[in-house]
């Protein structure tokens, strides 16, 4: 077999078989296949795709690529999530500690995030000596203990996505969909959950721009999941306005907590407490979804959830009187007030547009190797649906040091971002498909 | 500027700008473009093309990556000839003397051949003591004292093409049309000759399959040199069927010398002297194409032209008394003669199954890096309109130290790649179009 004739067969449209896929992935691991093969190649799927038996065939072989966790011991069936990204996604640090509260064990094995904000482990990492740097027993060990752990991907865990992925990103390869399913359908197998809840975005503040690809791709991620023995149920919703109030890092920290005490904001509610649902049902904790609910607002009712929020963080090392405390978390120095020039109801929030505010104001990175302002980022004060008055605070800016082209670009990006109407929109369901 | 955004540029089937395509080439050369994001481009542009502007600029860009030759002080007008590629095409080194003997200044720089058979420079080098590694002011002086000139390549000109070249081989992104017309002509241009005769070849022995597909790359090679401000010719034929009967190294010479001592083949006669006639016409020395045909069969005729191969050959160090004595030139161990099984017309012979056949006995070579064996090839002793009888010889394999299942795979190659047919097929032109 030689890569050059496999990149021709895929360049011409025609399918892989199972051996080919495992020579093209074992070539670039043990480098007999050159970088600039691999490249060439990603752009014929691109152009050409795979369908489910060649996906499936990939995300083996990725698998393959390293080490596969076995948490057999900890508990015969195991919840992880994960999420294609969002503006303002905190949900996972809200979901665990419910999960937790209700007997579901979780692992959560995150990567540290590139893009407008920082990734579930910055935002963990906001708090002060948190550390997601667990080891295999370590995980296993606090699982055991407190029912939940969350830790960094270790680059054991399938490295053939990682060097795939590099490659992807410089070579304008992200966006293909059975290259994506793979990534993400791989990742979370070697990281040996056996349920896996998968929060698949579209919108403006979304990878995926509309709610027909974000289904595709996630009927894709949960046959795929199934080909392989796993149980993946993907929820699409609608990101189109960023999820909750907070955007950045500690100031979504700050949130997560809020809602774990009670004060949940509609959005935010709506997305964690299907996936949370799921994640019971799925466990066989409850009969219906409407009981699964039930028993999730009883355990934020009670504080339960909270309490669990509050072993994790100390479990983890962290300071876990930032909960009653928020000024021991990172503060910023400059707080700027956006002013509403309307009044009316916010009619939409674009997300893409608050997010970039957030970057510039220092809450994301564009390399590994960059470092966040764990303290930067944009509060929405009202959110869609919310009457203001002409003068209202529609916005709060969050950040240090920063150039006041950079501050006024990001102020102009947020006030353009808010559109208003005569008329309150009737509040619609973010949630477009549950694919299981 | 960022690579991966010219990428996805091209991914979308946009036109790049000329700065764009400037950028890729320089950071080519230069690095900062790595080599797995060039390799995506191509991919890209293999699926999404690029127009007569993009692969003007792209041809620009190449010839300005290295050096390009000043023919100016030997001739205001030097003719170069290029062809795409063929099985037994030994035109050029035919071409070159009869050029001299009708006072065309030739100036010919050629690659090594990669492939069923060597290119010109291994064809020549056959003969022993040839030298193709010319300076440039030795090719000034020889094309001045005897008219013509033939070296090998120097990298120098337009080495982004060399770069190009090397990549797309390895990662099936050679057939794609504007990578194909920006590489032939941004060579022949640095090359410095101002009157480009392109042989565009096509069918079972050919890279371009179609007639239409060479005429389409033809039409964009002329378009883009006129762009450039030299005039390209390009001469669109079949290569269905070996030219001529020898296909190899120095059994070509052979067939090349008989040519000029009159023993004309018919198709390779064809090929020939259109290309010769449109070569003397394009300096003015003829006013029509019969004029320009008639001076061609005198220069034959009267010895001229194989005197002035004699005068090429001892200029540039061979041994010129090859010319009369075929036996100094190398000359295999082996001859294995093919009989027919059948009576009747030869119908056809497959081009491609002999170039395989001469592949395999050693004429070929797959790297650079690969020798030749110069004695190697096949020799054709029947012709399509041939009549045969059964048990008569069709052809003859020469070859050294080869194993007896190589041998047998080659003799069975030569045997299927003929057939036959109780009538005789019409005599048809190769000649499929003229592009200028």
């Amino acid at each position: 077999m030689r890569i050059v004739d496999l990149i021709e067969k895929k360049k011409q449209g025609q399918k892989h078989t199972r051996e080919e896929i495992e020579y093209i992935i074992n070539s670039l691991m043990d480098g007999t296949a050159t970088d600039y093969q691999i490249t060439a190649w990603l752009m014929a799927v691109y152009f050409k795709g795979m369908d489910i038996e060649e996906t499936t065939n990939l995300t083996r072989a990725m698998i393959n690529s390293g080490e596969v966790l076995d948490l057999s011991q900890i508990a015969e069936n195991i919840i992880d999530k994960h999420s294609t990204g969002g503006v303002g996604d905190k949900i996972t640090i809200i979901l665990i500690p419910i999960l937790q509260a209700l007997g579901v064990p979780v692992v959560k094995l995150s990567g540290r995030g590139l893009g407008f904000t920082g990734g579930t482990i910055d935002k963990l990492e906001s708090i002060p000596n948190f550390n997601c740097a667990l080891s295999m027993p370590e995980i296993i060990s606090q699982v055991k203990s407190i029912g939940a752990a969350i830790a960094s991907q270790t680059s054991k865990l399938a490295p053939a996505d990682g060097k795939l992925y590099a490659l992807r990103d410089v070579t304008a390869t992200v966006d293909s969909m059975p290259l994506i399913a793979s990534s993400v359908v791989s990742k979370k197998i070697a990281s040996g959950a056996n349920n896996i809840i998968l929060d698949v975005k579209y919108g403006s503040g979304a990878f995926m721009k509309t709610a027909e690809d974000a289904k595709q791709l996630s009927k894709i991620m949960v046959e795929v999941g199934k080909n392989l023995g796993k149980k993946f149920t993907a929820v699409v919703s609608a990101m189109n306005e960023p999820l909750g109030k907070a955007v950045g890092n500690s100031v979504e920290i700050i949130e997560t907590i809020e809602f774990l005490k009670g004060n949940t904001c509609c959005d935010l509610e709506e997305i964690t407490y299907k996936l949370a649902a799921l994640s019971v049902m799925k466990m066989n904790l409850a009969d219906n979804e409407e009981m699964a609910v039930d028993s999730i607002k009883r355990v934020i009712k009670n504080g339960v959830a909270l309490e669990k929020f509050r072993k994790l963080v100390a479990a983890q090392g962290g300071n876990s009187d930032i909960i009653d405390n928020y000024n021991l978390l990172p503060q910023s120095v400059h707080k700027i007030e956006i002013k509403s020039k309307e009044t009316g109801y916010v009619s939409s929030i674009d997300a893409l547009m608050i997010a970039k505010a957030s970057k510039l104001l220092g809450a994301g990175r564009d390399k590994k190797s960059d470092s966040i302002d764990y303290s930067a980022g944009v509060y929405l004060n009202k959110k869609t649906g919310d009457y203001t008055n002409c003068g209202d605070t529609i916005a709060i800016l969050h950040f240090n040091e920063k150039s006041s082209e950079i501050v006024s670009l990001a102020e102009s990006l947020v006030f353009d971002a808010f559109k208003f109407s005569d008329t309150k929109a009737c509040c619609k369901s973010l949630i477009y498909a549950i694919i299981e």
